[in-house]
Protein backbone atom coordinates (compact mmCIF):
# COMPACT_ATOMS: atom_id res chain seq x y z
CA UNK A 1 0.00 0.00 0.00
CA UNK A 2 1.20 3.65 -0.88
CA UNK A 3 1.06 6.32 1.85
CA UNK A 4 -1.33 7.74 -0.55
CA UNK A 5 -3.35 10.58 0.73
CA UNK A 6 -0.69 11.78 3.35
CA UNK A 7 -0.38 15.90 2.79
CA UNK A 8 3.30 16.64 4.57
CA UNK A 9 4.68 20.22 4.69
CA UNK A 10 8.29 20.28 4.11
CA UNK A 11 10.37 23.06 5.13
CA UNK A 12 14.35 23.42 3.87
CA UNK A 13 17.04 25.65 2.99
CA UNK A 14 18.07 28.62 5.12
CA UNK A 15 16.73 32.28 5.84
CA UNK A 16 18.23 35.15 5.23
CA UNK A 17 18.34 38.38 7.46
CA UNK A 18 19.07 41.50 6.01
CA UNK A 19 21.30 44.16 7.58
CA UNK A 20 21.23 46.76 4.91
CA UNK A 21 20.44 46.96 1.32
CA UNK A 22 23.34 45.20 -0.09
CA UNK A 23 24.96 43.13 3.58
CA UNK A 24 22.57 40.06 5.18
CA UNK A 25 22.88 37.13 7.81
CA UNK A 26 22.38 34.27 6.19
CA UNK A 27 22.47 30.88 7.35
CA UNK A 28 24.11 27.78 5.49
CA UNK A 29 21.76 25.46 4.57
CA UNK A 30 21.38 23.79 0.78
CA UNK A 31 18.18 22.36 1.74
CA UNK A 32 19.47 19.19 0.23
CA UNK A 33 18.35 17.20 3.09
CA UNK A 34 14.71 18.36 3.26
CA UNK A 35 14.73 17.96 -0.81
CA UNK A 36 15.45 14.15 0.02
CA UNK A 37 12.65 14.09 2.47
CA UNK A 38 10.44 15.13 0.12
CA UNK A 39 11.07 13.08 -2.47
CA UNK A 40 11.04 10.04 -0.45
CA UNK A 41 7.20 10.89 0.85
CA UNK A 42 6.66 11.95 -2.71
CA UNK A 43 7.94 8.81 -3.93
CA UNK A 44 5.77 6.82 -1.23
CA UNK A 45 2.68 8.45 -2.90
CA UNK A 46 2.49 11.47 -0.27
CA UNK A 47 1.23 15.23 -1.63
CA UNK A 48 4.11 17.56 -0.82
CA UNK A 49 3.83 21.34 0.48
CA UNK A 50 7.58 22.92 -0.32
CA UNK A 51 8.62 25.84 2.01
CA UNK A 52 11.83 26.41 1.32
CA UNK A 53 14.86 29.37 0.95
CA UNK A 54 14.63 30.90 -2.59
CA UNK A 55 18.44 29.17 -2.78
CA UNK A 56 17.65 25.85 -1.52
CA UNK A 57 17.94 22.45 -3.24
CA UNK A 58 14.19 21.85 -5.09
CA UNK A 59 12.70 17.45 -5.02
CA UNK A 60 13.37 15.85 -7.96
CA UNK A 61 9.63 14.66 -8.07
CA UNK A 62 7.79 18.06 -8.22
CA UNK A 63 5.86 19.00 -5.39
CA UNK A 64 1.90 20.19 -5.28
CA UNK A 65 3.05 23.37 -4.29
CA UNK A 66 6.35 25.15 -3.64
CA UNK A 67 6.33 28.07 -1.58
CA UNK A 68 9.53 30.47 -1.23
CA UNK A 69 10.58 33.03 1.88
CA UNK A 70 13.22 34.71 2.52
CA UNK A 71 13.76 35.81 6.49
CA UNK A 72 12.83 33.82 9.75
CA UNK A 73 9.81 36.56 9.95
CA UNK A 74 8.55 35.77 6.97
CA UNK A 75 9.05 32.06 7.59
CA UNK A 76 6.49 32.50 10.28
CA UNK A 77 4.37 34.75 8.59
CA UNK A 78 3.86 31.89 5.81
CA UNK A 79 3.70 28.81 7.86
CA UNK A 80 0.76 30.67 9.67
CA UNK A 81 -1.50 30.83 6.44
CA UNK A 82 -0.45 27.33 4.64
CA UNK A 83 -1.50 25.90 8.43
CA UNK A 84 -4.79 27.49 8.65
CA UNK A 85 -5.34 27.17 5.21
CA UNK A 86 -4.37 23.11 4.74
CA UNK A 87 -4.92 20.21 7.01
CA UNK A 88 -0.81 18.06 6.83
CA UNK A 89 -0.65 15.36 8.13
CA UNK A 90 2.89 16.14 9.06
CA UNK A 91 5.77 18.74 8.95
CA UNK A 92 8.82 18.22 8.43
CA UNK A 93 10.51 21.22 9.57
CA UNK A 94 14.43 21.14 8.66
CA UNK A 95 14.73 24.75 7.63
CA UNK A 96 17.82 26.38 8.84
CA UNK A 97 16.21 29.45 10.60
CA UNK A 98 18.00 32.37 11.97
CA UNK A 99 17.14 32.79 15.92
CA UNK A 100 18.32 36.49 15.42
CA UNK A 101 17.47 39.30 13.10
CA UNK A 102 18.86 42.66 12.46
CA UNK A 103 17.82 45.57 14.56
CA UNK A 104 20.27 48.34 13.80
CA UNK A 105 24.13 49.44 13.79
CA UNK A 106 25.51 51.60 16.42
CA UNK A 107 28.90 53.06 16.18
CA UNK A 108 31.29 52.97 19.86
CA UNK A 109 30.72 56.91 19.61
CA UNK A 110 26.86 56.94 19.74
CA UNK A 111 26.55 54.12 22.18
CA UNK A 112 29.02 55.68 24.74
CA UNK A 113 27.11 59.00 24.42
CA UNK A 114 24.06 56.93 25.23
CA UNK A 115 25.15 55.17 28.03
CA UNK A 116 26.27 57.99 29.97
CA UNK A 117 23.03 59.82 29.89
CA UNK A 118 21.68 56.23 31.55
CA UNK A 119 24.30 55.94 34.36
CA UNK A 120 22.64 56.39 37.48
CA UNK A 121 24.62 57.15 40.84
CA UNK A 122 27.41 55.09 39.51
CA UNK A 123 25.67 52.19 38.22
CA UNK A 124 24.49 50.43 34.67
CA UNK A 125 21.60 47.99 34.50
CA UNK A 126 21.04 45.69 31.80
CA UNK A 127 18.21 47.55 31.05
CA UNK A 128 19.54 51.08 31.04
CA UNK A 129 22.49 49.17 28.97
CA UNK A 130 18.85 47.50 26.67
CA UNK A 131 17.28 51.18 26.39
CA UNK A 132 20.76 52.90 25.77
CA UNK A 133 21.50 50.39 22.50
CA UNK A 134 17.90 50.78 21.31
CA UNK A 135 18.11 54.84 21.29
CA UNK A 136 21.80 54.42 19.67
CA UNK A 137 20.80 52.60 17.18
CA UNK A 138 20.65 53.43 13.03
CA UNK A 139 17.99 51.71 11.64
CA UNK A 140 19.77 49.66 9.11
CA UNK A 141 18.07 50.99 5.75
CA UNK A 142 20.85 52.18 3.67
CA UNK A 143 24.53 50.88 3.25
CA UNK A 144 26.48 51.32 6.16
CA UNK A 145 29.61 52.98 5.51
CA UNK A 146 32.73 52.69 7.22
CA UNK A 147 34.17 55.68 8.95
CA UNK A 148 35.02 54.16 12.52
CA UNK A 149 37.08 50.90 12.78
CA UNK A 150 34.43 49.14 15.58
CA UNK A 151 30.94 48.73 14.78
CA UNK A 152 28.23 47.07 16.94
CA UNK A 153 25.47 45.07 15.39
CA UNK A 154 22.03 44.78 17.55
CA UNK A 155 20.12 41.75 16.98
CA UNK A 156 16.58 40.61 18.58
CA UNK A 157 15.10 37.36 18.60
CA UNK A 158 12.82 35.88 15.75
CA UNK A 159 9.51 34.09 16.25
CA UNK A 160 10.12 31.00 16.92
CA UNK A 161 8.02 29.56 13.91
CA UNK A 162 8.59 25.93 15.10
CA UNK A 163 6.54 26.43 18.15
CA UNK A 164 3.54 28.04 16.34
CA UNK A 165 3.30 24.27 13.79
CA UNK A 166 1.08 22.38 17.08
CA UNK A 167 -0.11 24.67 18.25
CA UNK A 168 -2.22 25.82 15.12
CA UNK A 169 -2.48 22.11 13.87
CA UNK A 170 -2.46 19.76 17.34
CA UNK A 171 -2.80 16.94 15.50
CA UNK A 172 -0.20 16.69 13.08
CA UNK A 173 2.79 15.02 13.10
CA UNK A 174 6.04 17.26 13.73
CA UNK A 175 9.32 16.13 12.71
CA UNK A 176 11.61 18.99 13.64
CA UNK A 177 15.53 18.88 13.52
CA UNK A 178 18.14 19.54 15.98
CA UNK A 179 21.70 20.94 14.94
CA UNK A 180 24.82 20.96 17.34
CA UNK A 181 28.37 21.72 16.76
CA UNK A 182 30.85 19.49 18.87
CA UNK A 183 28.90 18.22 21.62
CA UNK A 184 28.73 14.41 22.45
CA UNK A 185 25.70 11.94 21.98
CA UNK A 186 24.38 12.57 25.23
CA UNK A 187 24.13 16.76 25.21
CA UNK A 188 22.73 16.06 21.52
CA UNK A 189 19.89 13.66 22.84
CA UNK A 190 18.86 15.77 25.82
CA UNK A 191 18.70 19.46 23.39
CA UNK A 192 16.69 16.78 21.08
CA UNK A 193 14.54 15.93 23.75
CA UNK A 194 13.62 19.71 25.28
CA UNK A 195 12.61 20.35 21.22
CA UNK A 196 10.39 17.43 21.40
CA UNK A 197 8.68 18.96 25.08
CA UNK A 198 8.61 22.85 23.81
CA UNK A 199 7.30 22.09 20.39
CA UNK A 200 5.26 18.83 20.82
CA UNK A 201 7.64 17.29 17.62
CA UNK A 202 6.75 13.90 16.91
CA UNK A 203 10.06 13.26 16.55
CA UNK A 204 13.51 15.12 16.36
CA UNK A 205 16.80 14.61 13.86
CA UNK A 206 19.88 15.12 15.82
CA UNK A 207 22.73 16.15 14.34
CA UNK A 208 26.56 17.43 14.95
CA UNK A 209 28.30 19.52 12.29
CA UNK A 210 31.37 17.42 12.99
CA UNK A 211 29.34 14.57 11.44
CA UNK A 212 28.36 16.55 8.66
CA UNK A 213 30.73 16.17 5.35
CA UNK A 214 30.46 16.23 1.74
CA UNK A 215 29.82 12.58 1.64
CA UNK A 216 28.09 11.65 5.18
CA UNK A 217 25.95 12.72 7.27
CA UNK A 218 25.64 10.95 11.20
CA UNK A 219 22.49 11.70 13.06
CA UNK A 220 20.12 9.61 14.72
CA UNK A 221 16.09 9.94 15.18
CA UNK A 222 14.83 10.82 18.55
CA UNK A 223 11.04 9.67 19.69
CA UNK A 224 9.26 10.28 22.63
CA UNK A 225 10.74 6.59 23.60
CA UNK A 226 14.33 7.30 23.03
CA UNK A 227 16.34 7.18 19.71
CA UNK A 228 14.53 4.98 16.63
CA UNK A 229 16.95 5.48 14.23
CA UNK A 230 20.43 6.28 13.14
CA UNK A 231 21.66 7.20 9.58
CA UNK A 232 25.38 7.73 7.90
CA UNK A 233 24.20 9.59 4.71
CA UNK A 234 21.27 12.21 3.86
CA UNK A 235 20.09 9.55 1.64
CA UNK A 236 19.72 7.36 5.04
CA UNK A 237 18.04 9.87 6.79
CA UNK A 238 15.43 11.17 4.70
CA UNK A 239 14.34 7.05 4.16
CA UNK A 240 14.39 6.67 8.08
CA UNK A 241 11.95 10.18 8.99
CA UNK A 242 9.90 8.59 5.99
CA UNK A 243 9.58 5.31 7.61
CA UNK A 244 9.15 6.06 11.09
CA UNK A 245 6.51 8.31 9.99
CA UNK A 246 4.45 6.00 8.03
CA UNK A 247 4.97 3.87 10.78
CA UNK A 248 3.95 6.07 13.44
CA UNK A 249 0.39 7.82 11.40
CA UNK A 250 -0.12 3.92 10.53
CA UNK A 251 0.58 3.86 7.04
CA UNK A 252 2.09 1.13 5.22
CA UNK A 253 5.58 2.20 3.10
CA UNK B 1 45.45 44.78 -33.52
CA UNK B 2 44.41 42.78 -30.06
CA UNK B 3 45.07 43.68 -27.16
CA UNK B 4 47.27 40.50 -26.45
CA UNK B 5 49.35 40.57 -23.97
CA UNK B 6 47.77 42.21 -21.49
CA UNK B 7 47.47 40.81 -18.34
CA UNK B 8 44.51 41.20 -16.83
CA UNK B 9 43.47 40.60 -12.43
CA UNK B 10 39.51 40.94 -12.32
CA UNK B 11 37.84 40.43 -8.63
CA UNK B 12 34.55 39.16 -8.79
CA UNK B 13 31.51 38.33 -6.58
CA UNK B 14 30.93 38.93 -2.44
CA UNK B 15 33.13 37.91 0.28
CA UNK B 16 31.37 36.09 3.09
CA UNK B 17 32.25 36.57 6.83
CA UNK B 18 31.74 34.03 9.24
CA UNK B 19 29.72 34.57 12.50
CA UNK B 20 29.72 31.26 13.70
CA UNK B 21 29.38 27.66 12.27
CA UNK B 22 26.52 27.84 10.83
CA UNK B 23 25.71 31.56 9.74
CA UNK B 24 27.87 34.23 7.84
CA UNK B 25 27.15 38.18 7.15
CA UNK B 26 26.84 37.94 3.09
CA UNK B 27 27.84 40.71 0.70
CA UNK B 28 25.53 40.35 -2.05
CA UNK B 29 26.87 40.39 -5.21
CA UNK B 30 26.22 37.67 -7.83
CA UNK B 31 30.09 38.22 -9.50
CA UNK B 32 28.14 38.51 -13.05
CA UNK B 33 29.53 42.36 -13.89
CA UNK B 34 32.69 40.92 -13.11
CA UNK B 35 32.31 38.01 -15.33
CA UNK B 36 31.46 39.91 -18.54
CA UNK B 37 34.40 42.63 -18.26
CA UNK B 38 36.59 39.14 -17.46
CA UNK B 39 35.17 38.06 -21.00
CA UNK B 40 36.00 41.20 -22.85
CA UNK B 41 39.54 41.56 -21.84
CA UNK B 42 39.89 37.87 -22.76
CA UNK B 43 38.13 38.39 -26.49
CA UNK B 44 40.51 40.87 -26.64
CA UNK B 45 43.04 38.83 -26.35
CA UNK B 46 44.18 39.41 -22.63
CA UNK B 47 44.81 36.92 -20.02
CA UNK B 48 42.71 37.21 -17.32
CA UNK B 49 43.43 35.94 -13.88
CA UNK B 50 39.90 35.61 -12.21
CA UNK B 51 39.95 36.21 -8.35
CA UNK B 52 36.19 35.68 -6.93
CA UNK B 53 33.96 34.14 -4.23
CA UNK B 54 32.96 31.03 -4.43
CA UNK B 55 29.41 31.46 -5.77
CA UNK B 56 30.62 34.11 -7.93
CA UNK B 57 29.22 34.02 -11.67
CA UNK B 58 32.53 32.55 -14.13
CA UNK B 59 33.49 33.89 -17.30
CA UNK B 60 32.44 32.58 -20.47
CA UNK B 61 35.75 31.92 -21.89
CA UNK B 62 38.03 30.54 -19.14
CA UNK B 63 40.24 32.62 -17.21
CA UNK B 64 44.11 31.61 -17.46
CA UNK B 65 44.04 31.61 -13.66
CA UNK B 66 40.98 31.55 -11.18
CA UNK B 67 41.42 31.94 -7.82
CA UNK B 68 38.60 31.82 -5.17
CA UNK B 69 38.22 33.13 -1.49
CA UNK B 70 36.09 33.38 1.05
CA UNK B 71 36.10 36.64 3.11
CA UNK B 72 37.81 39.87 2.96
CA UNK B 73 40.82 38.97 5.56
CA UNK B 74 41.38 36.04 2.75
CA UNK B 75 41.29 38.57 -0.13
CA UNK B 76 43.71 40.86 1.02
CA UNK B 77 46.17 37.63 1.57
CA UNK B 78 45.60 36.45 -1.60
CA UNK B 79 45.59 40.17 -3.75
CA UNK B 80 49.37 40.23 -1.79
CA UNK B 81 50.59 36.98 -2.79
CA UNK B 82 48.87 37.48 -6.64
CA UNK B 83 50.54 40.68 -7.07
CA UNK B 84 54.20 39.63 -5.40
CA UNK B 85 54.27 37.31 -8.14
CA UNK B 86 52.74 38.45 -11.06
CA UNK B 87 52.75 41.80 -13.00
CA UNK B 88 49.25 43.16 -13.77
CA UNK B 89 49.05 45.70 -16.82
CA UNK B 90 45.16 46.38 -15.22
CA UNK B 91 43.02 45.47 -12.49
CA UNK B 92 39.62 45.55 -12.05
CA UNK B 93 38.57 45.33 -8.51
CA UNK B 94 34.51 44.53 -8.68
CA UNK B 95 34.33 42.28 -5.36
CA UNK B 96 32.01 43.49 -2.68
CA UNK B 97 33.96 43.41 0.25
CA UNK B 98 32.73 43.25 3.34
CA UNK B 99 34.05 46.21 5.39
CA UNK B 100 33.62 44.62 8.42
CA UNK B 101 34.29 40.97 10.01
CA UNK B 102 32.84 39.59 13.51
CA UNK B 103 34.89 39.40 16.17
CA UNK B 104 32.56 38.12 18.89
CA UNK B 105 29.14 37.88 20.01
CA UNK B 106 27.32 39.74 23.67
CA UNK B 107 24.42 39.10 25.78
CA UNK B 108 23.13 42.67 26.81
CA UNK B 109 23.89 41.24 30.34
CA UNK B 110 27.93 40.41 30.18
CA UNK B 111 27.73 43.44 28.50
CA UNK B 112 26.42 45.32 31.25
CA UNK B 113 28.36 43.67 33.44
CA UNK B 114 31.67 44.70 32.13
CA UNK B 115 30.46 48.16 31.49
CA UNK B 116 29.86 48.78 34.99
CA UNK B 117 33.28 48.15 36.19
CA UNK B 118 34.75 51.06 33.85
CA UNK B 119 32.12 53.50 35.23
CA UNK B 120 35.17 55.84 36.12
CA UNK B 121 33.58 59.22 38.49
CA UNK B 122 29.88 58.29 37.44
CA UNK B 123 31.91 58.65 33.35
CA UNK B 124 32.29 56.26 30.92
CA UNK B 125 34.50 57.34 27.68
CA UNK B 126 33.99 55.66 24.21
CA UNK B 127 37.26 53.76 25.32
CA UNK B 128 36.25 52.69 27.73
CA UNK B 129 33.07 51.21 25.97
CA UNK B 130 35.23 49.62 23.38
CA UNK B 131 37.77 47.69 26.26
CA UNK B 132 33.95 46.41 27.74
CA UNK B 133 33.08 45.23 24.83
CA UNK B 134 36.32 43.70 23.94
CA UNK B 135 36.08 41.76 27.14
CA UNK B 136 32.66 40.20 27.24
CA UNK B 137 32.54 39.23 23.67
CA UNK B 138 32.52 35.32 23.24
CA UNK B 139 34.28 33.99 20.20
CA UNK B 140 32.08 33.41 17.78
CA UNK B 141 33.65 29.93 17.35
CA UNK B 142 30.39 27.61 18.22
CA UNK B 143 26.68 27.82 16.72
CA UNK B 144 25.67 30.52 19.13
CA UNK B 145 22.31 29.40 21.47
CA UNK B 146 19.22 32.01 21.90
CA UNK B 147 18.89 31.97 25.59
CA UNK B 148 18.50 35.60 25.57
CA UNK B 149 16.29 37.53 23.31
CA UNK B 150 18.73 40.50 22.08
CA UNK B 151 22.16 39.76 21.33
CA UNK B 152 25.00 42.29 19.82
CA UNK B 153 27.80 41.35 17.09
CA UNK B 154 30.76 43.49 17.33
CA UNK B 155 32.72 43.91 14.65
CA UNK B 156 36.25 45.37 13.01
CA UNK B 157 37.07 46.90 10.24
CA UNK B 158 38.59 44.30 7.64
CA UNK B 159 42.14 45.15 6.18
CA UNK B 160 40.87 47.26 2.76
CA UNK B 161 42.66 45.35 0.10
CA UNK B 162 41.98 48.22 -2.75
CA UNK B 163 44.73 49.87 -0.67
CA UNK B 164 47.46 47.46 -1.24
CA UNK B 165 47.01 47.14 -5.23
CA UNK B 166 48.96 50.37 -6.18
CA UNK B 167 51.28 50.34 -3.09
CA UNK B 168 52.16 46.88 -3.52
CA UNK B 169 52.16 47.24 -8.62
CA UNK B 170 52.39 51.39 -8.53
CA UNK B 171 52.60 51.19 -12.52
CA UNK B 172 49.63 48.56 -12.97
CA UNK B 173 46.24 50.51 -14.01
CA UNK B 174 43.65 50.02 -11.32
CA UNK B 175 39.73 50.54 -11.82
CA UNK B 176 37.70 50.44 -8.64
CA UNK B 177 34.01 50.17 -8.09
CA UNK B 178 31.62 52.16 -6.06
CA UNK B 179 28.32 51.12 -4.94
CA UNK B 180 25.76 53.88 -3.09
CA UNK B 181 22.31 53.16 -2.19
CA UNK B 182 19.82 56.18 -3.09
CA UNK B 183 22.28 58.76 -3.34
CA UNK B 184 22.27 61.50 -6.91
CA UNK B 185 24.94 62.08 -8.91
CA UNK B 186 26.58 64.94 -7.45
CA UNK B 187 27.35 62.86 -3.72
CA UNK B 188 28.09 59.33 -6.32
CA UNK B 189 30.89 61.19 -8.65
CA UNK B 190 32.31 62.90 -5.10
CA UNK B 191 32.39 59.48 -3.36
CA UNK B 192 33.72 58.07 -6.62
CA UNK B 193 36.38 61.06 -6.74
CA UNK B 194 37.39 59.99 -3.11
CA UNK B 195 38.01 56.06 -4.36
CA UNK B 196 40.52 57.74 -7.00
CA UNK B 197 42.53 59.91 -4.78
CA UNK B 198 42.84 57.62 -1.82
CA UNK B 199 43.98 54.28 -3.53
CA UNK B 200 44.95 55.78 -6.76
CA UNK B 201 42.20 54.34 -8.97
CA UNK B 202 43.00 55.17 -13.09
CA UNK B 203 38.61 54.84 -13.05
CA UNK B 204 36.23 54.36 -10.61
CA UNK B 205 32.59 52.74 -12.04
CA UNK B 206 29.98 54.56 -9.69
CA UNK B 207 26.84 52.61 -9.34
CA UNK B 208 23.85 53.26 -6.98
CA UNK B 209 21.32 50.54 -6.06
CA UNK B 210 18.34 52.34 -7.15
CA UNK B 211 19.82 52.19 -10.82
CA UNK B 212 20.65 48.27 -10.90
CA UNK B 213 17.73 46.17 -11.69
CA UNK B 214 17.46 42.60 -13.26
CA UNK B 215 18.11 44.13 -17.02
CA UNK B 216 19.40 47.66 -16.37
CA UNK B 217 22.36 48.91 -14.54
CA UNK B 218 23.15 52.23 -14.82
CA UNK B 219 26.05 53.55 -14.06
CA UNK B 220 29.00 56.26 -15.04
CA UNK B 221 32.95 55.67 -15.29
CA UNK B 222 35.02 58.23 -13.89
CA UNK B 223 38.66 59.36 -14.55
CA UNK B 224 40.93 61.63 -13.72
CA UNK B 225 39.25 64.47 -15.34
CA UNK B 226 35.73 63.57 -14.44
CA UNK B 227 32.82 61.43 -16.05
CA UNK B 228 34.61 59.69 -19.43
CA UNK B 229 31.25 57.38 -20.04
CA UNK B 230 28.05 56.02 -19.15
CA UNK B 231 26.03 53.04 -19.51
CA UNK B 232 23.04 51.38 -19.04
CA UNK B 233 23.38 47.65 -18.69
CA UNK B 234 25.89 45.30 -17.44
CA UNK B 235 27.68 44.19 -20.78
CA UNK B 236 27.84 47.87 -21.69
CA UNK B 237 29.55 48.52 -18.47
CA UNK B 238 31.93 45.66 -19.02
CA UNK B 239 32.57 46.93 -23.05
CA UNK B 240 32.92 50.73 -21.67
CA UNK B 241 35.80 49.45 -18.88
CA UNK B 242 37.50 47.73 -21.68
CA UNK B 243 37.73 50.35 -23.98
CA UNK B 244 38.70 53.20 -21.85
CA UNK B 245 40.95 50.75 -20.04
CA UNK B 246 42.78 49.79 -23.54
CA UNK B 247 42.52 53.82 -24.62
CA UNK B 248 44.38 54.51 -21.25
CA UNK B 249 47.18 51.63 -21.77
CA UNK B 250 47.54 52.44 -25.12
CA UNK B 251 46.27 49.31 -27.07
CA UNK B 252 44.23 49.56 -29.58
CA UNK B 253 40.89 47.08 -29.37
Amino acid sequence: MQSNGLSVLVTAGGTIEDIDTVRSITNHSTGRLGSLVADEFAAGGARITYLCAESAVRPQLPPERTVTIRSAGQLAQTLECLLREQRFDCVVHSMAVSDFTPTGVLTIEGLASALQQRISGGRLSPEAVSEALASAALAPQKKITSRSGQLLLALEQTPKAIGMIKALQPDTLLVGFKLLSGVGEDELVTAGQGLIRQNGCGFVLCNDLSGIGPEEHEALLLGNSGVVGRAQTKAEIARMIFEQVCEEIGVQT
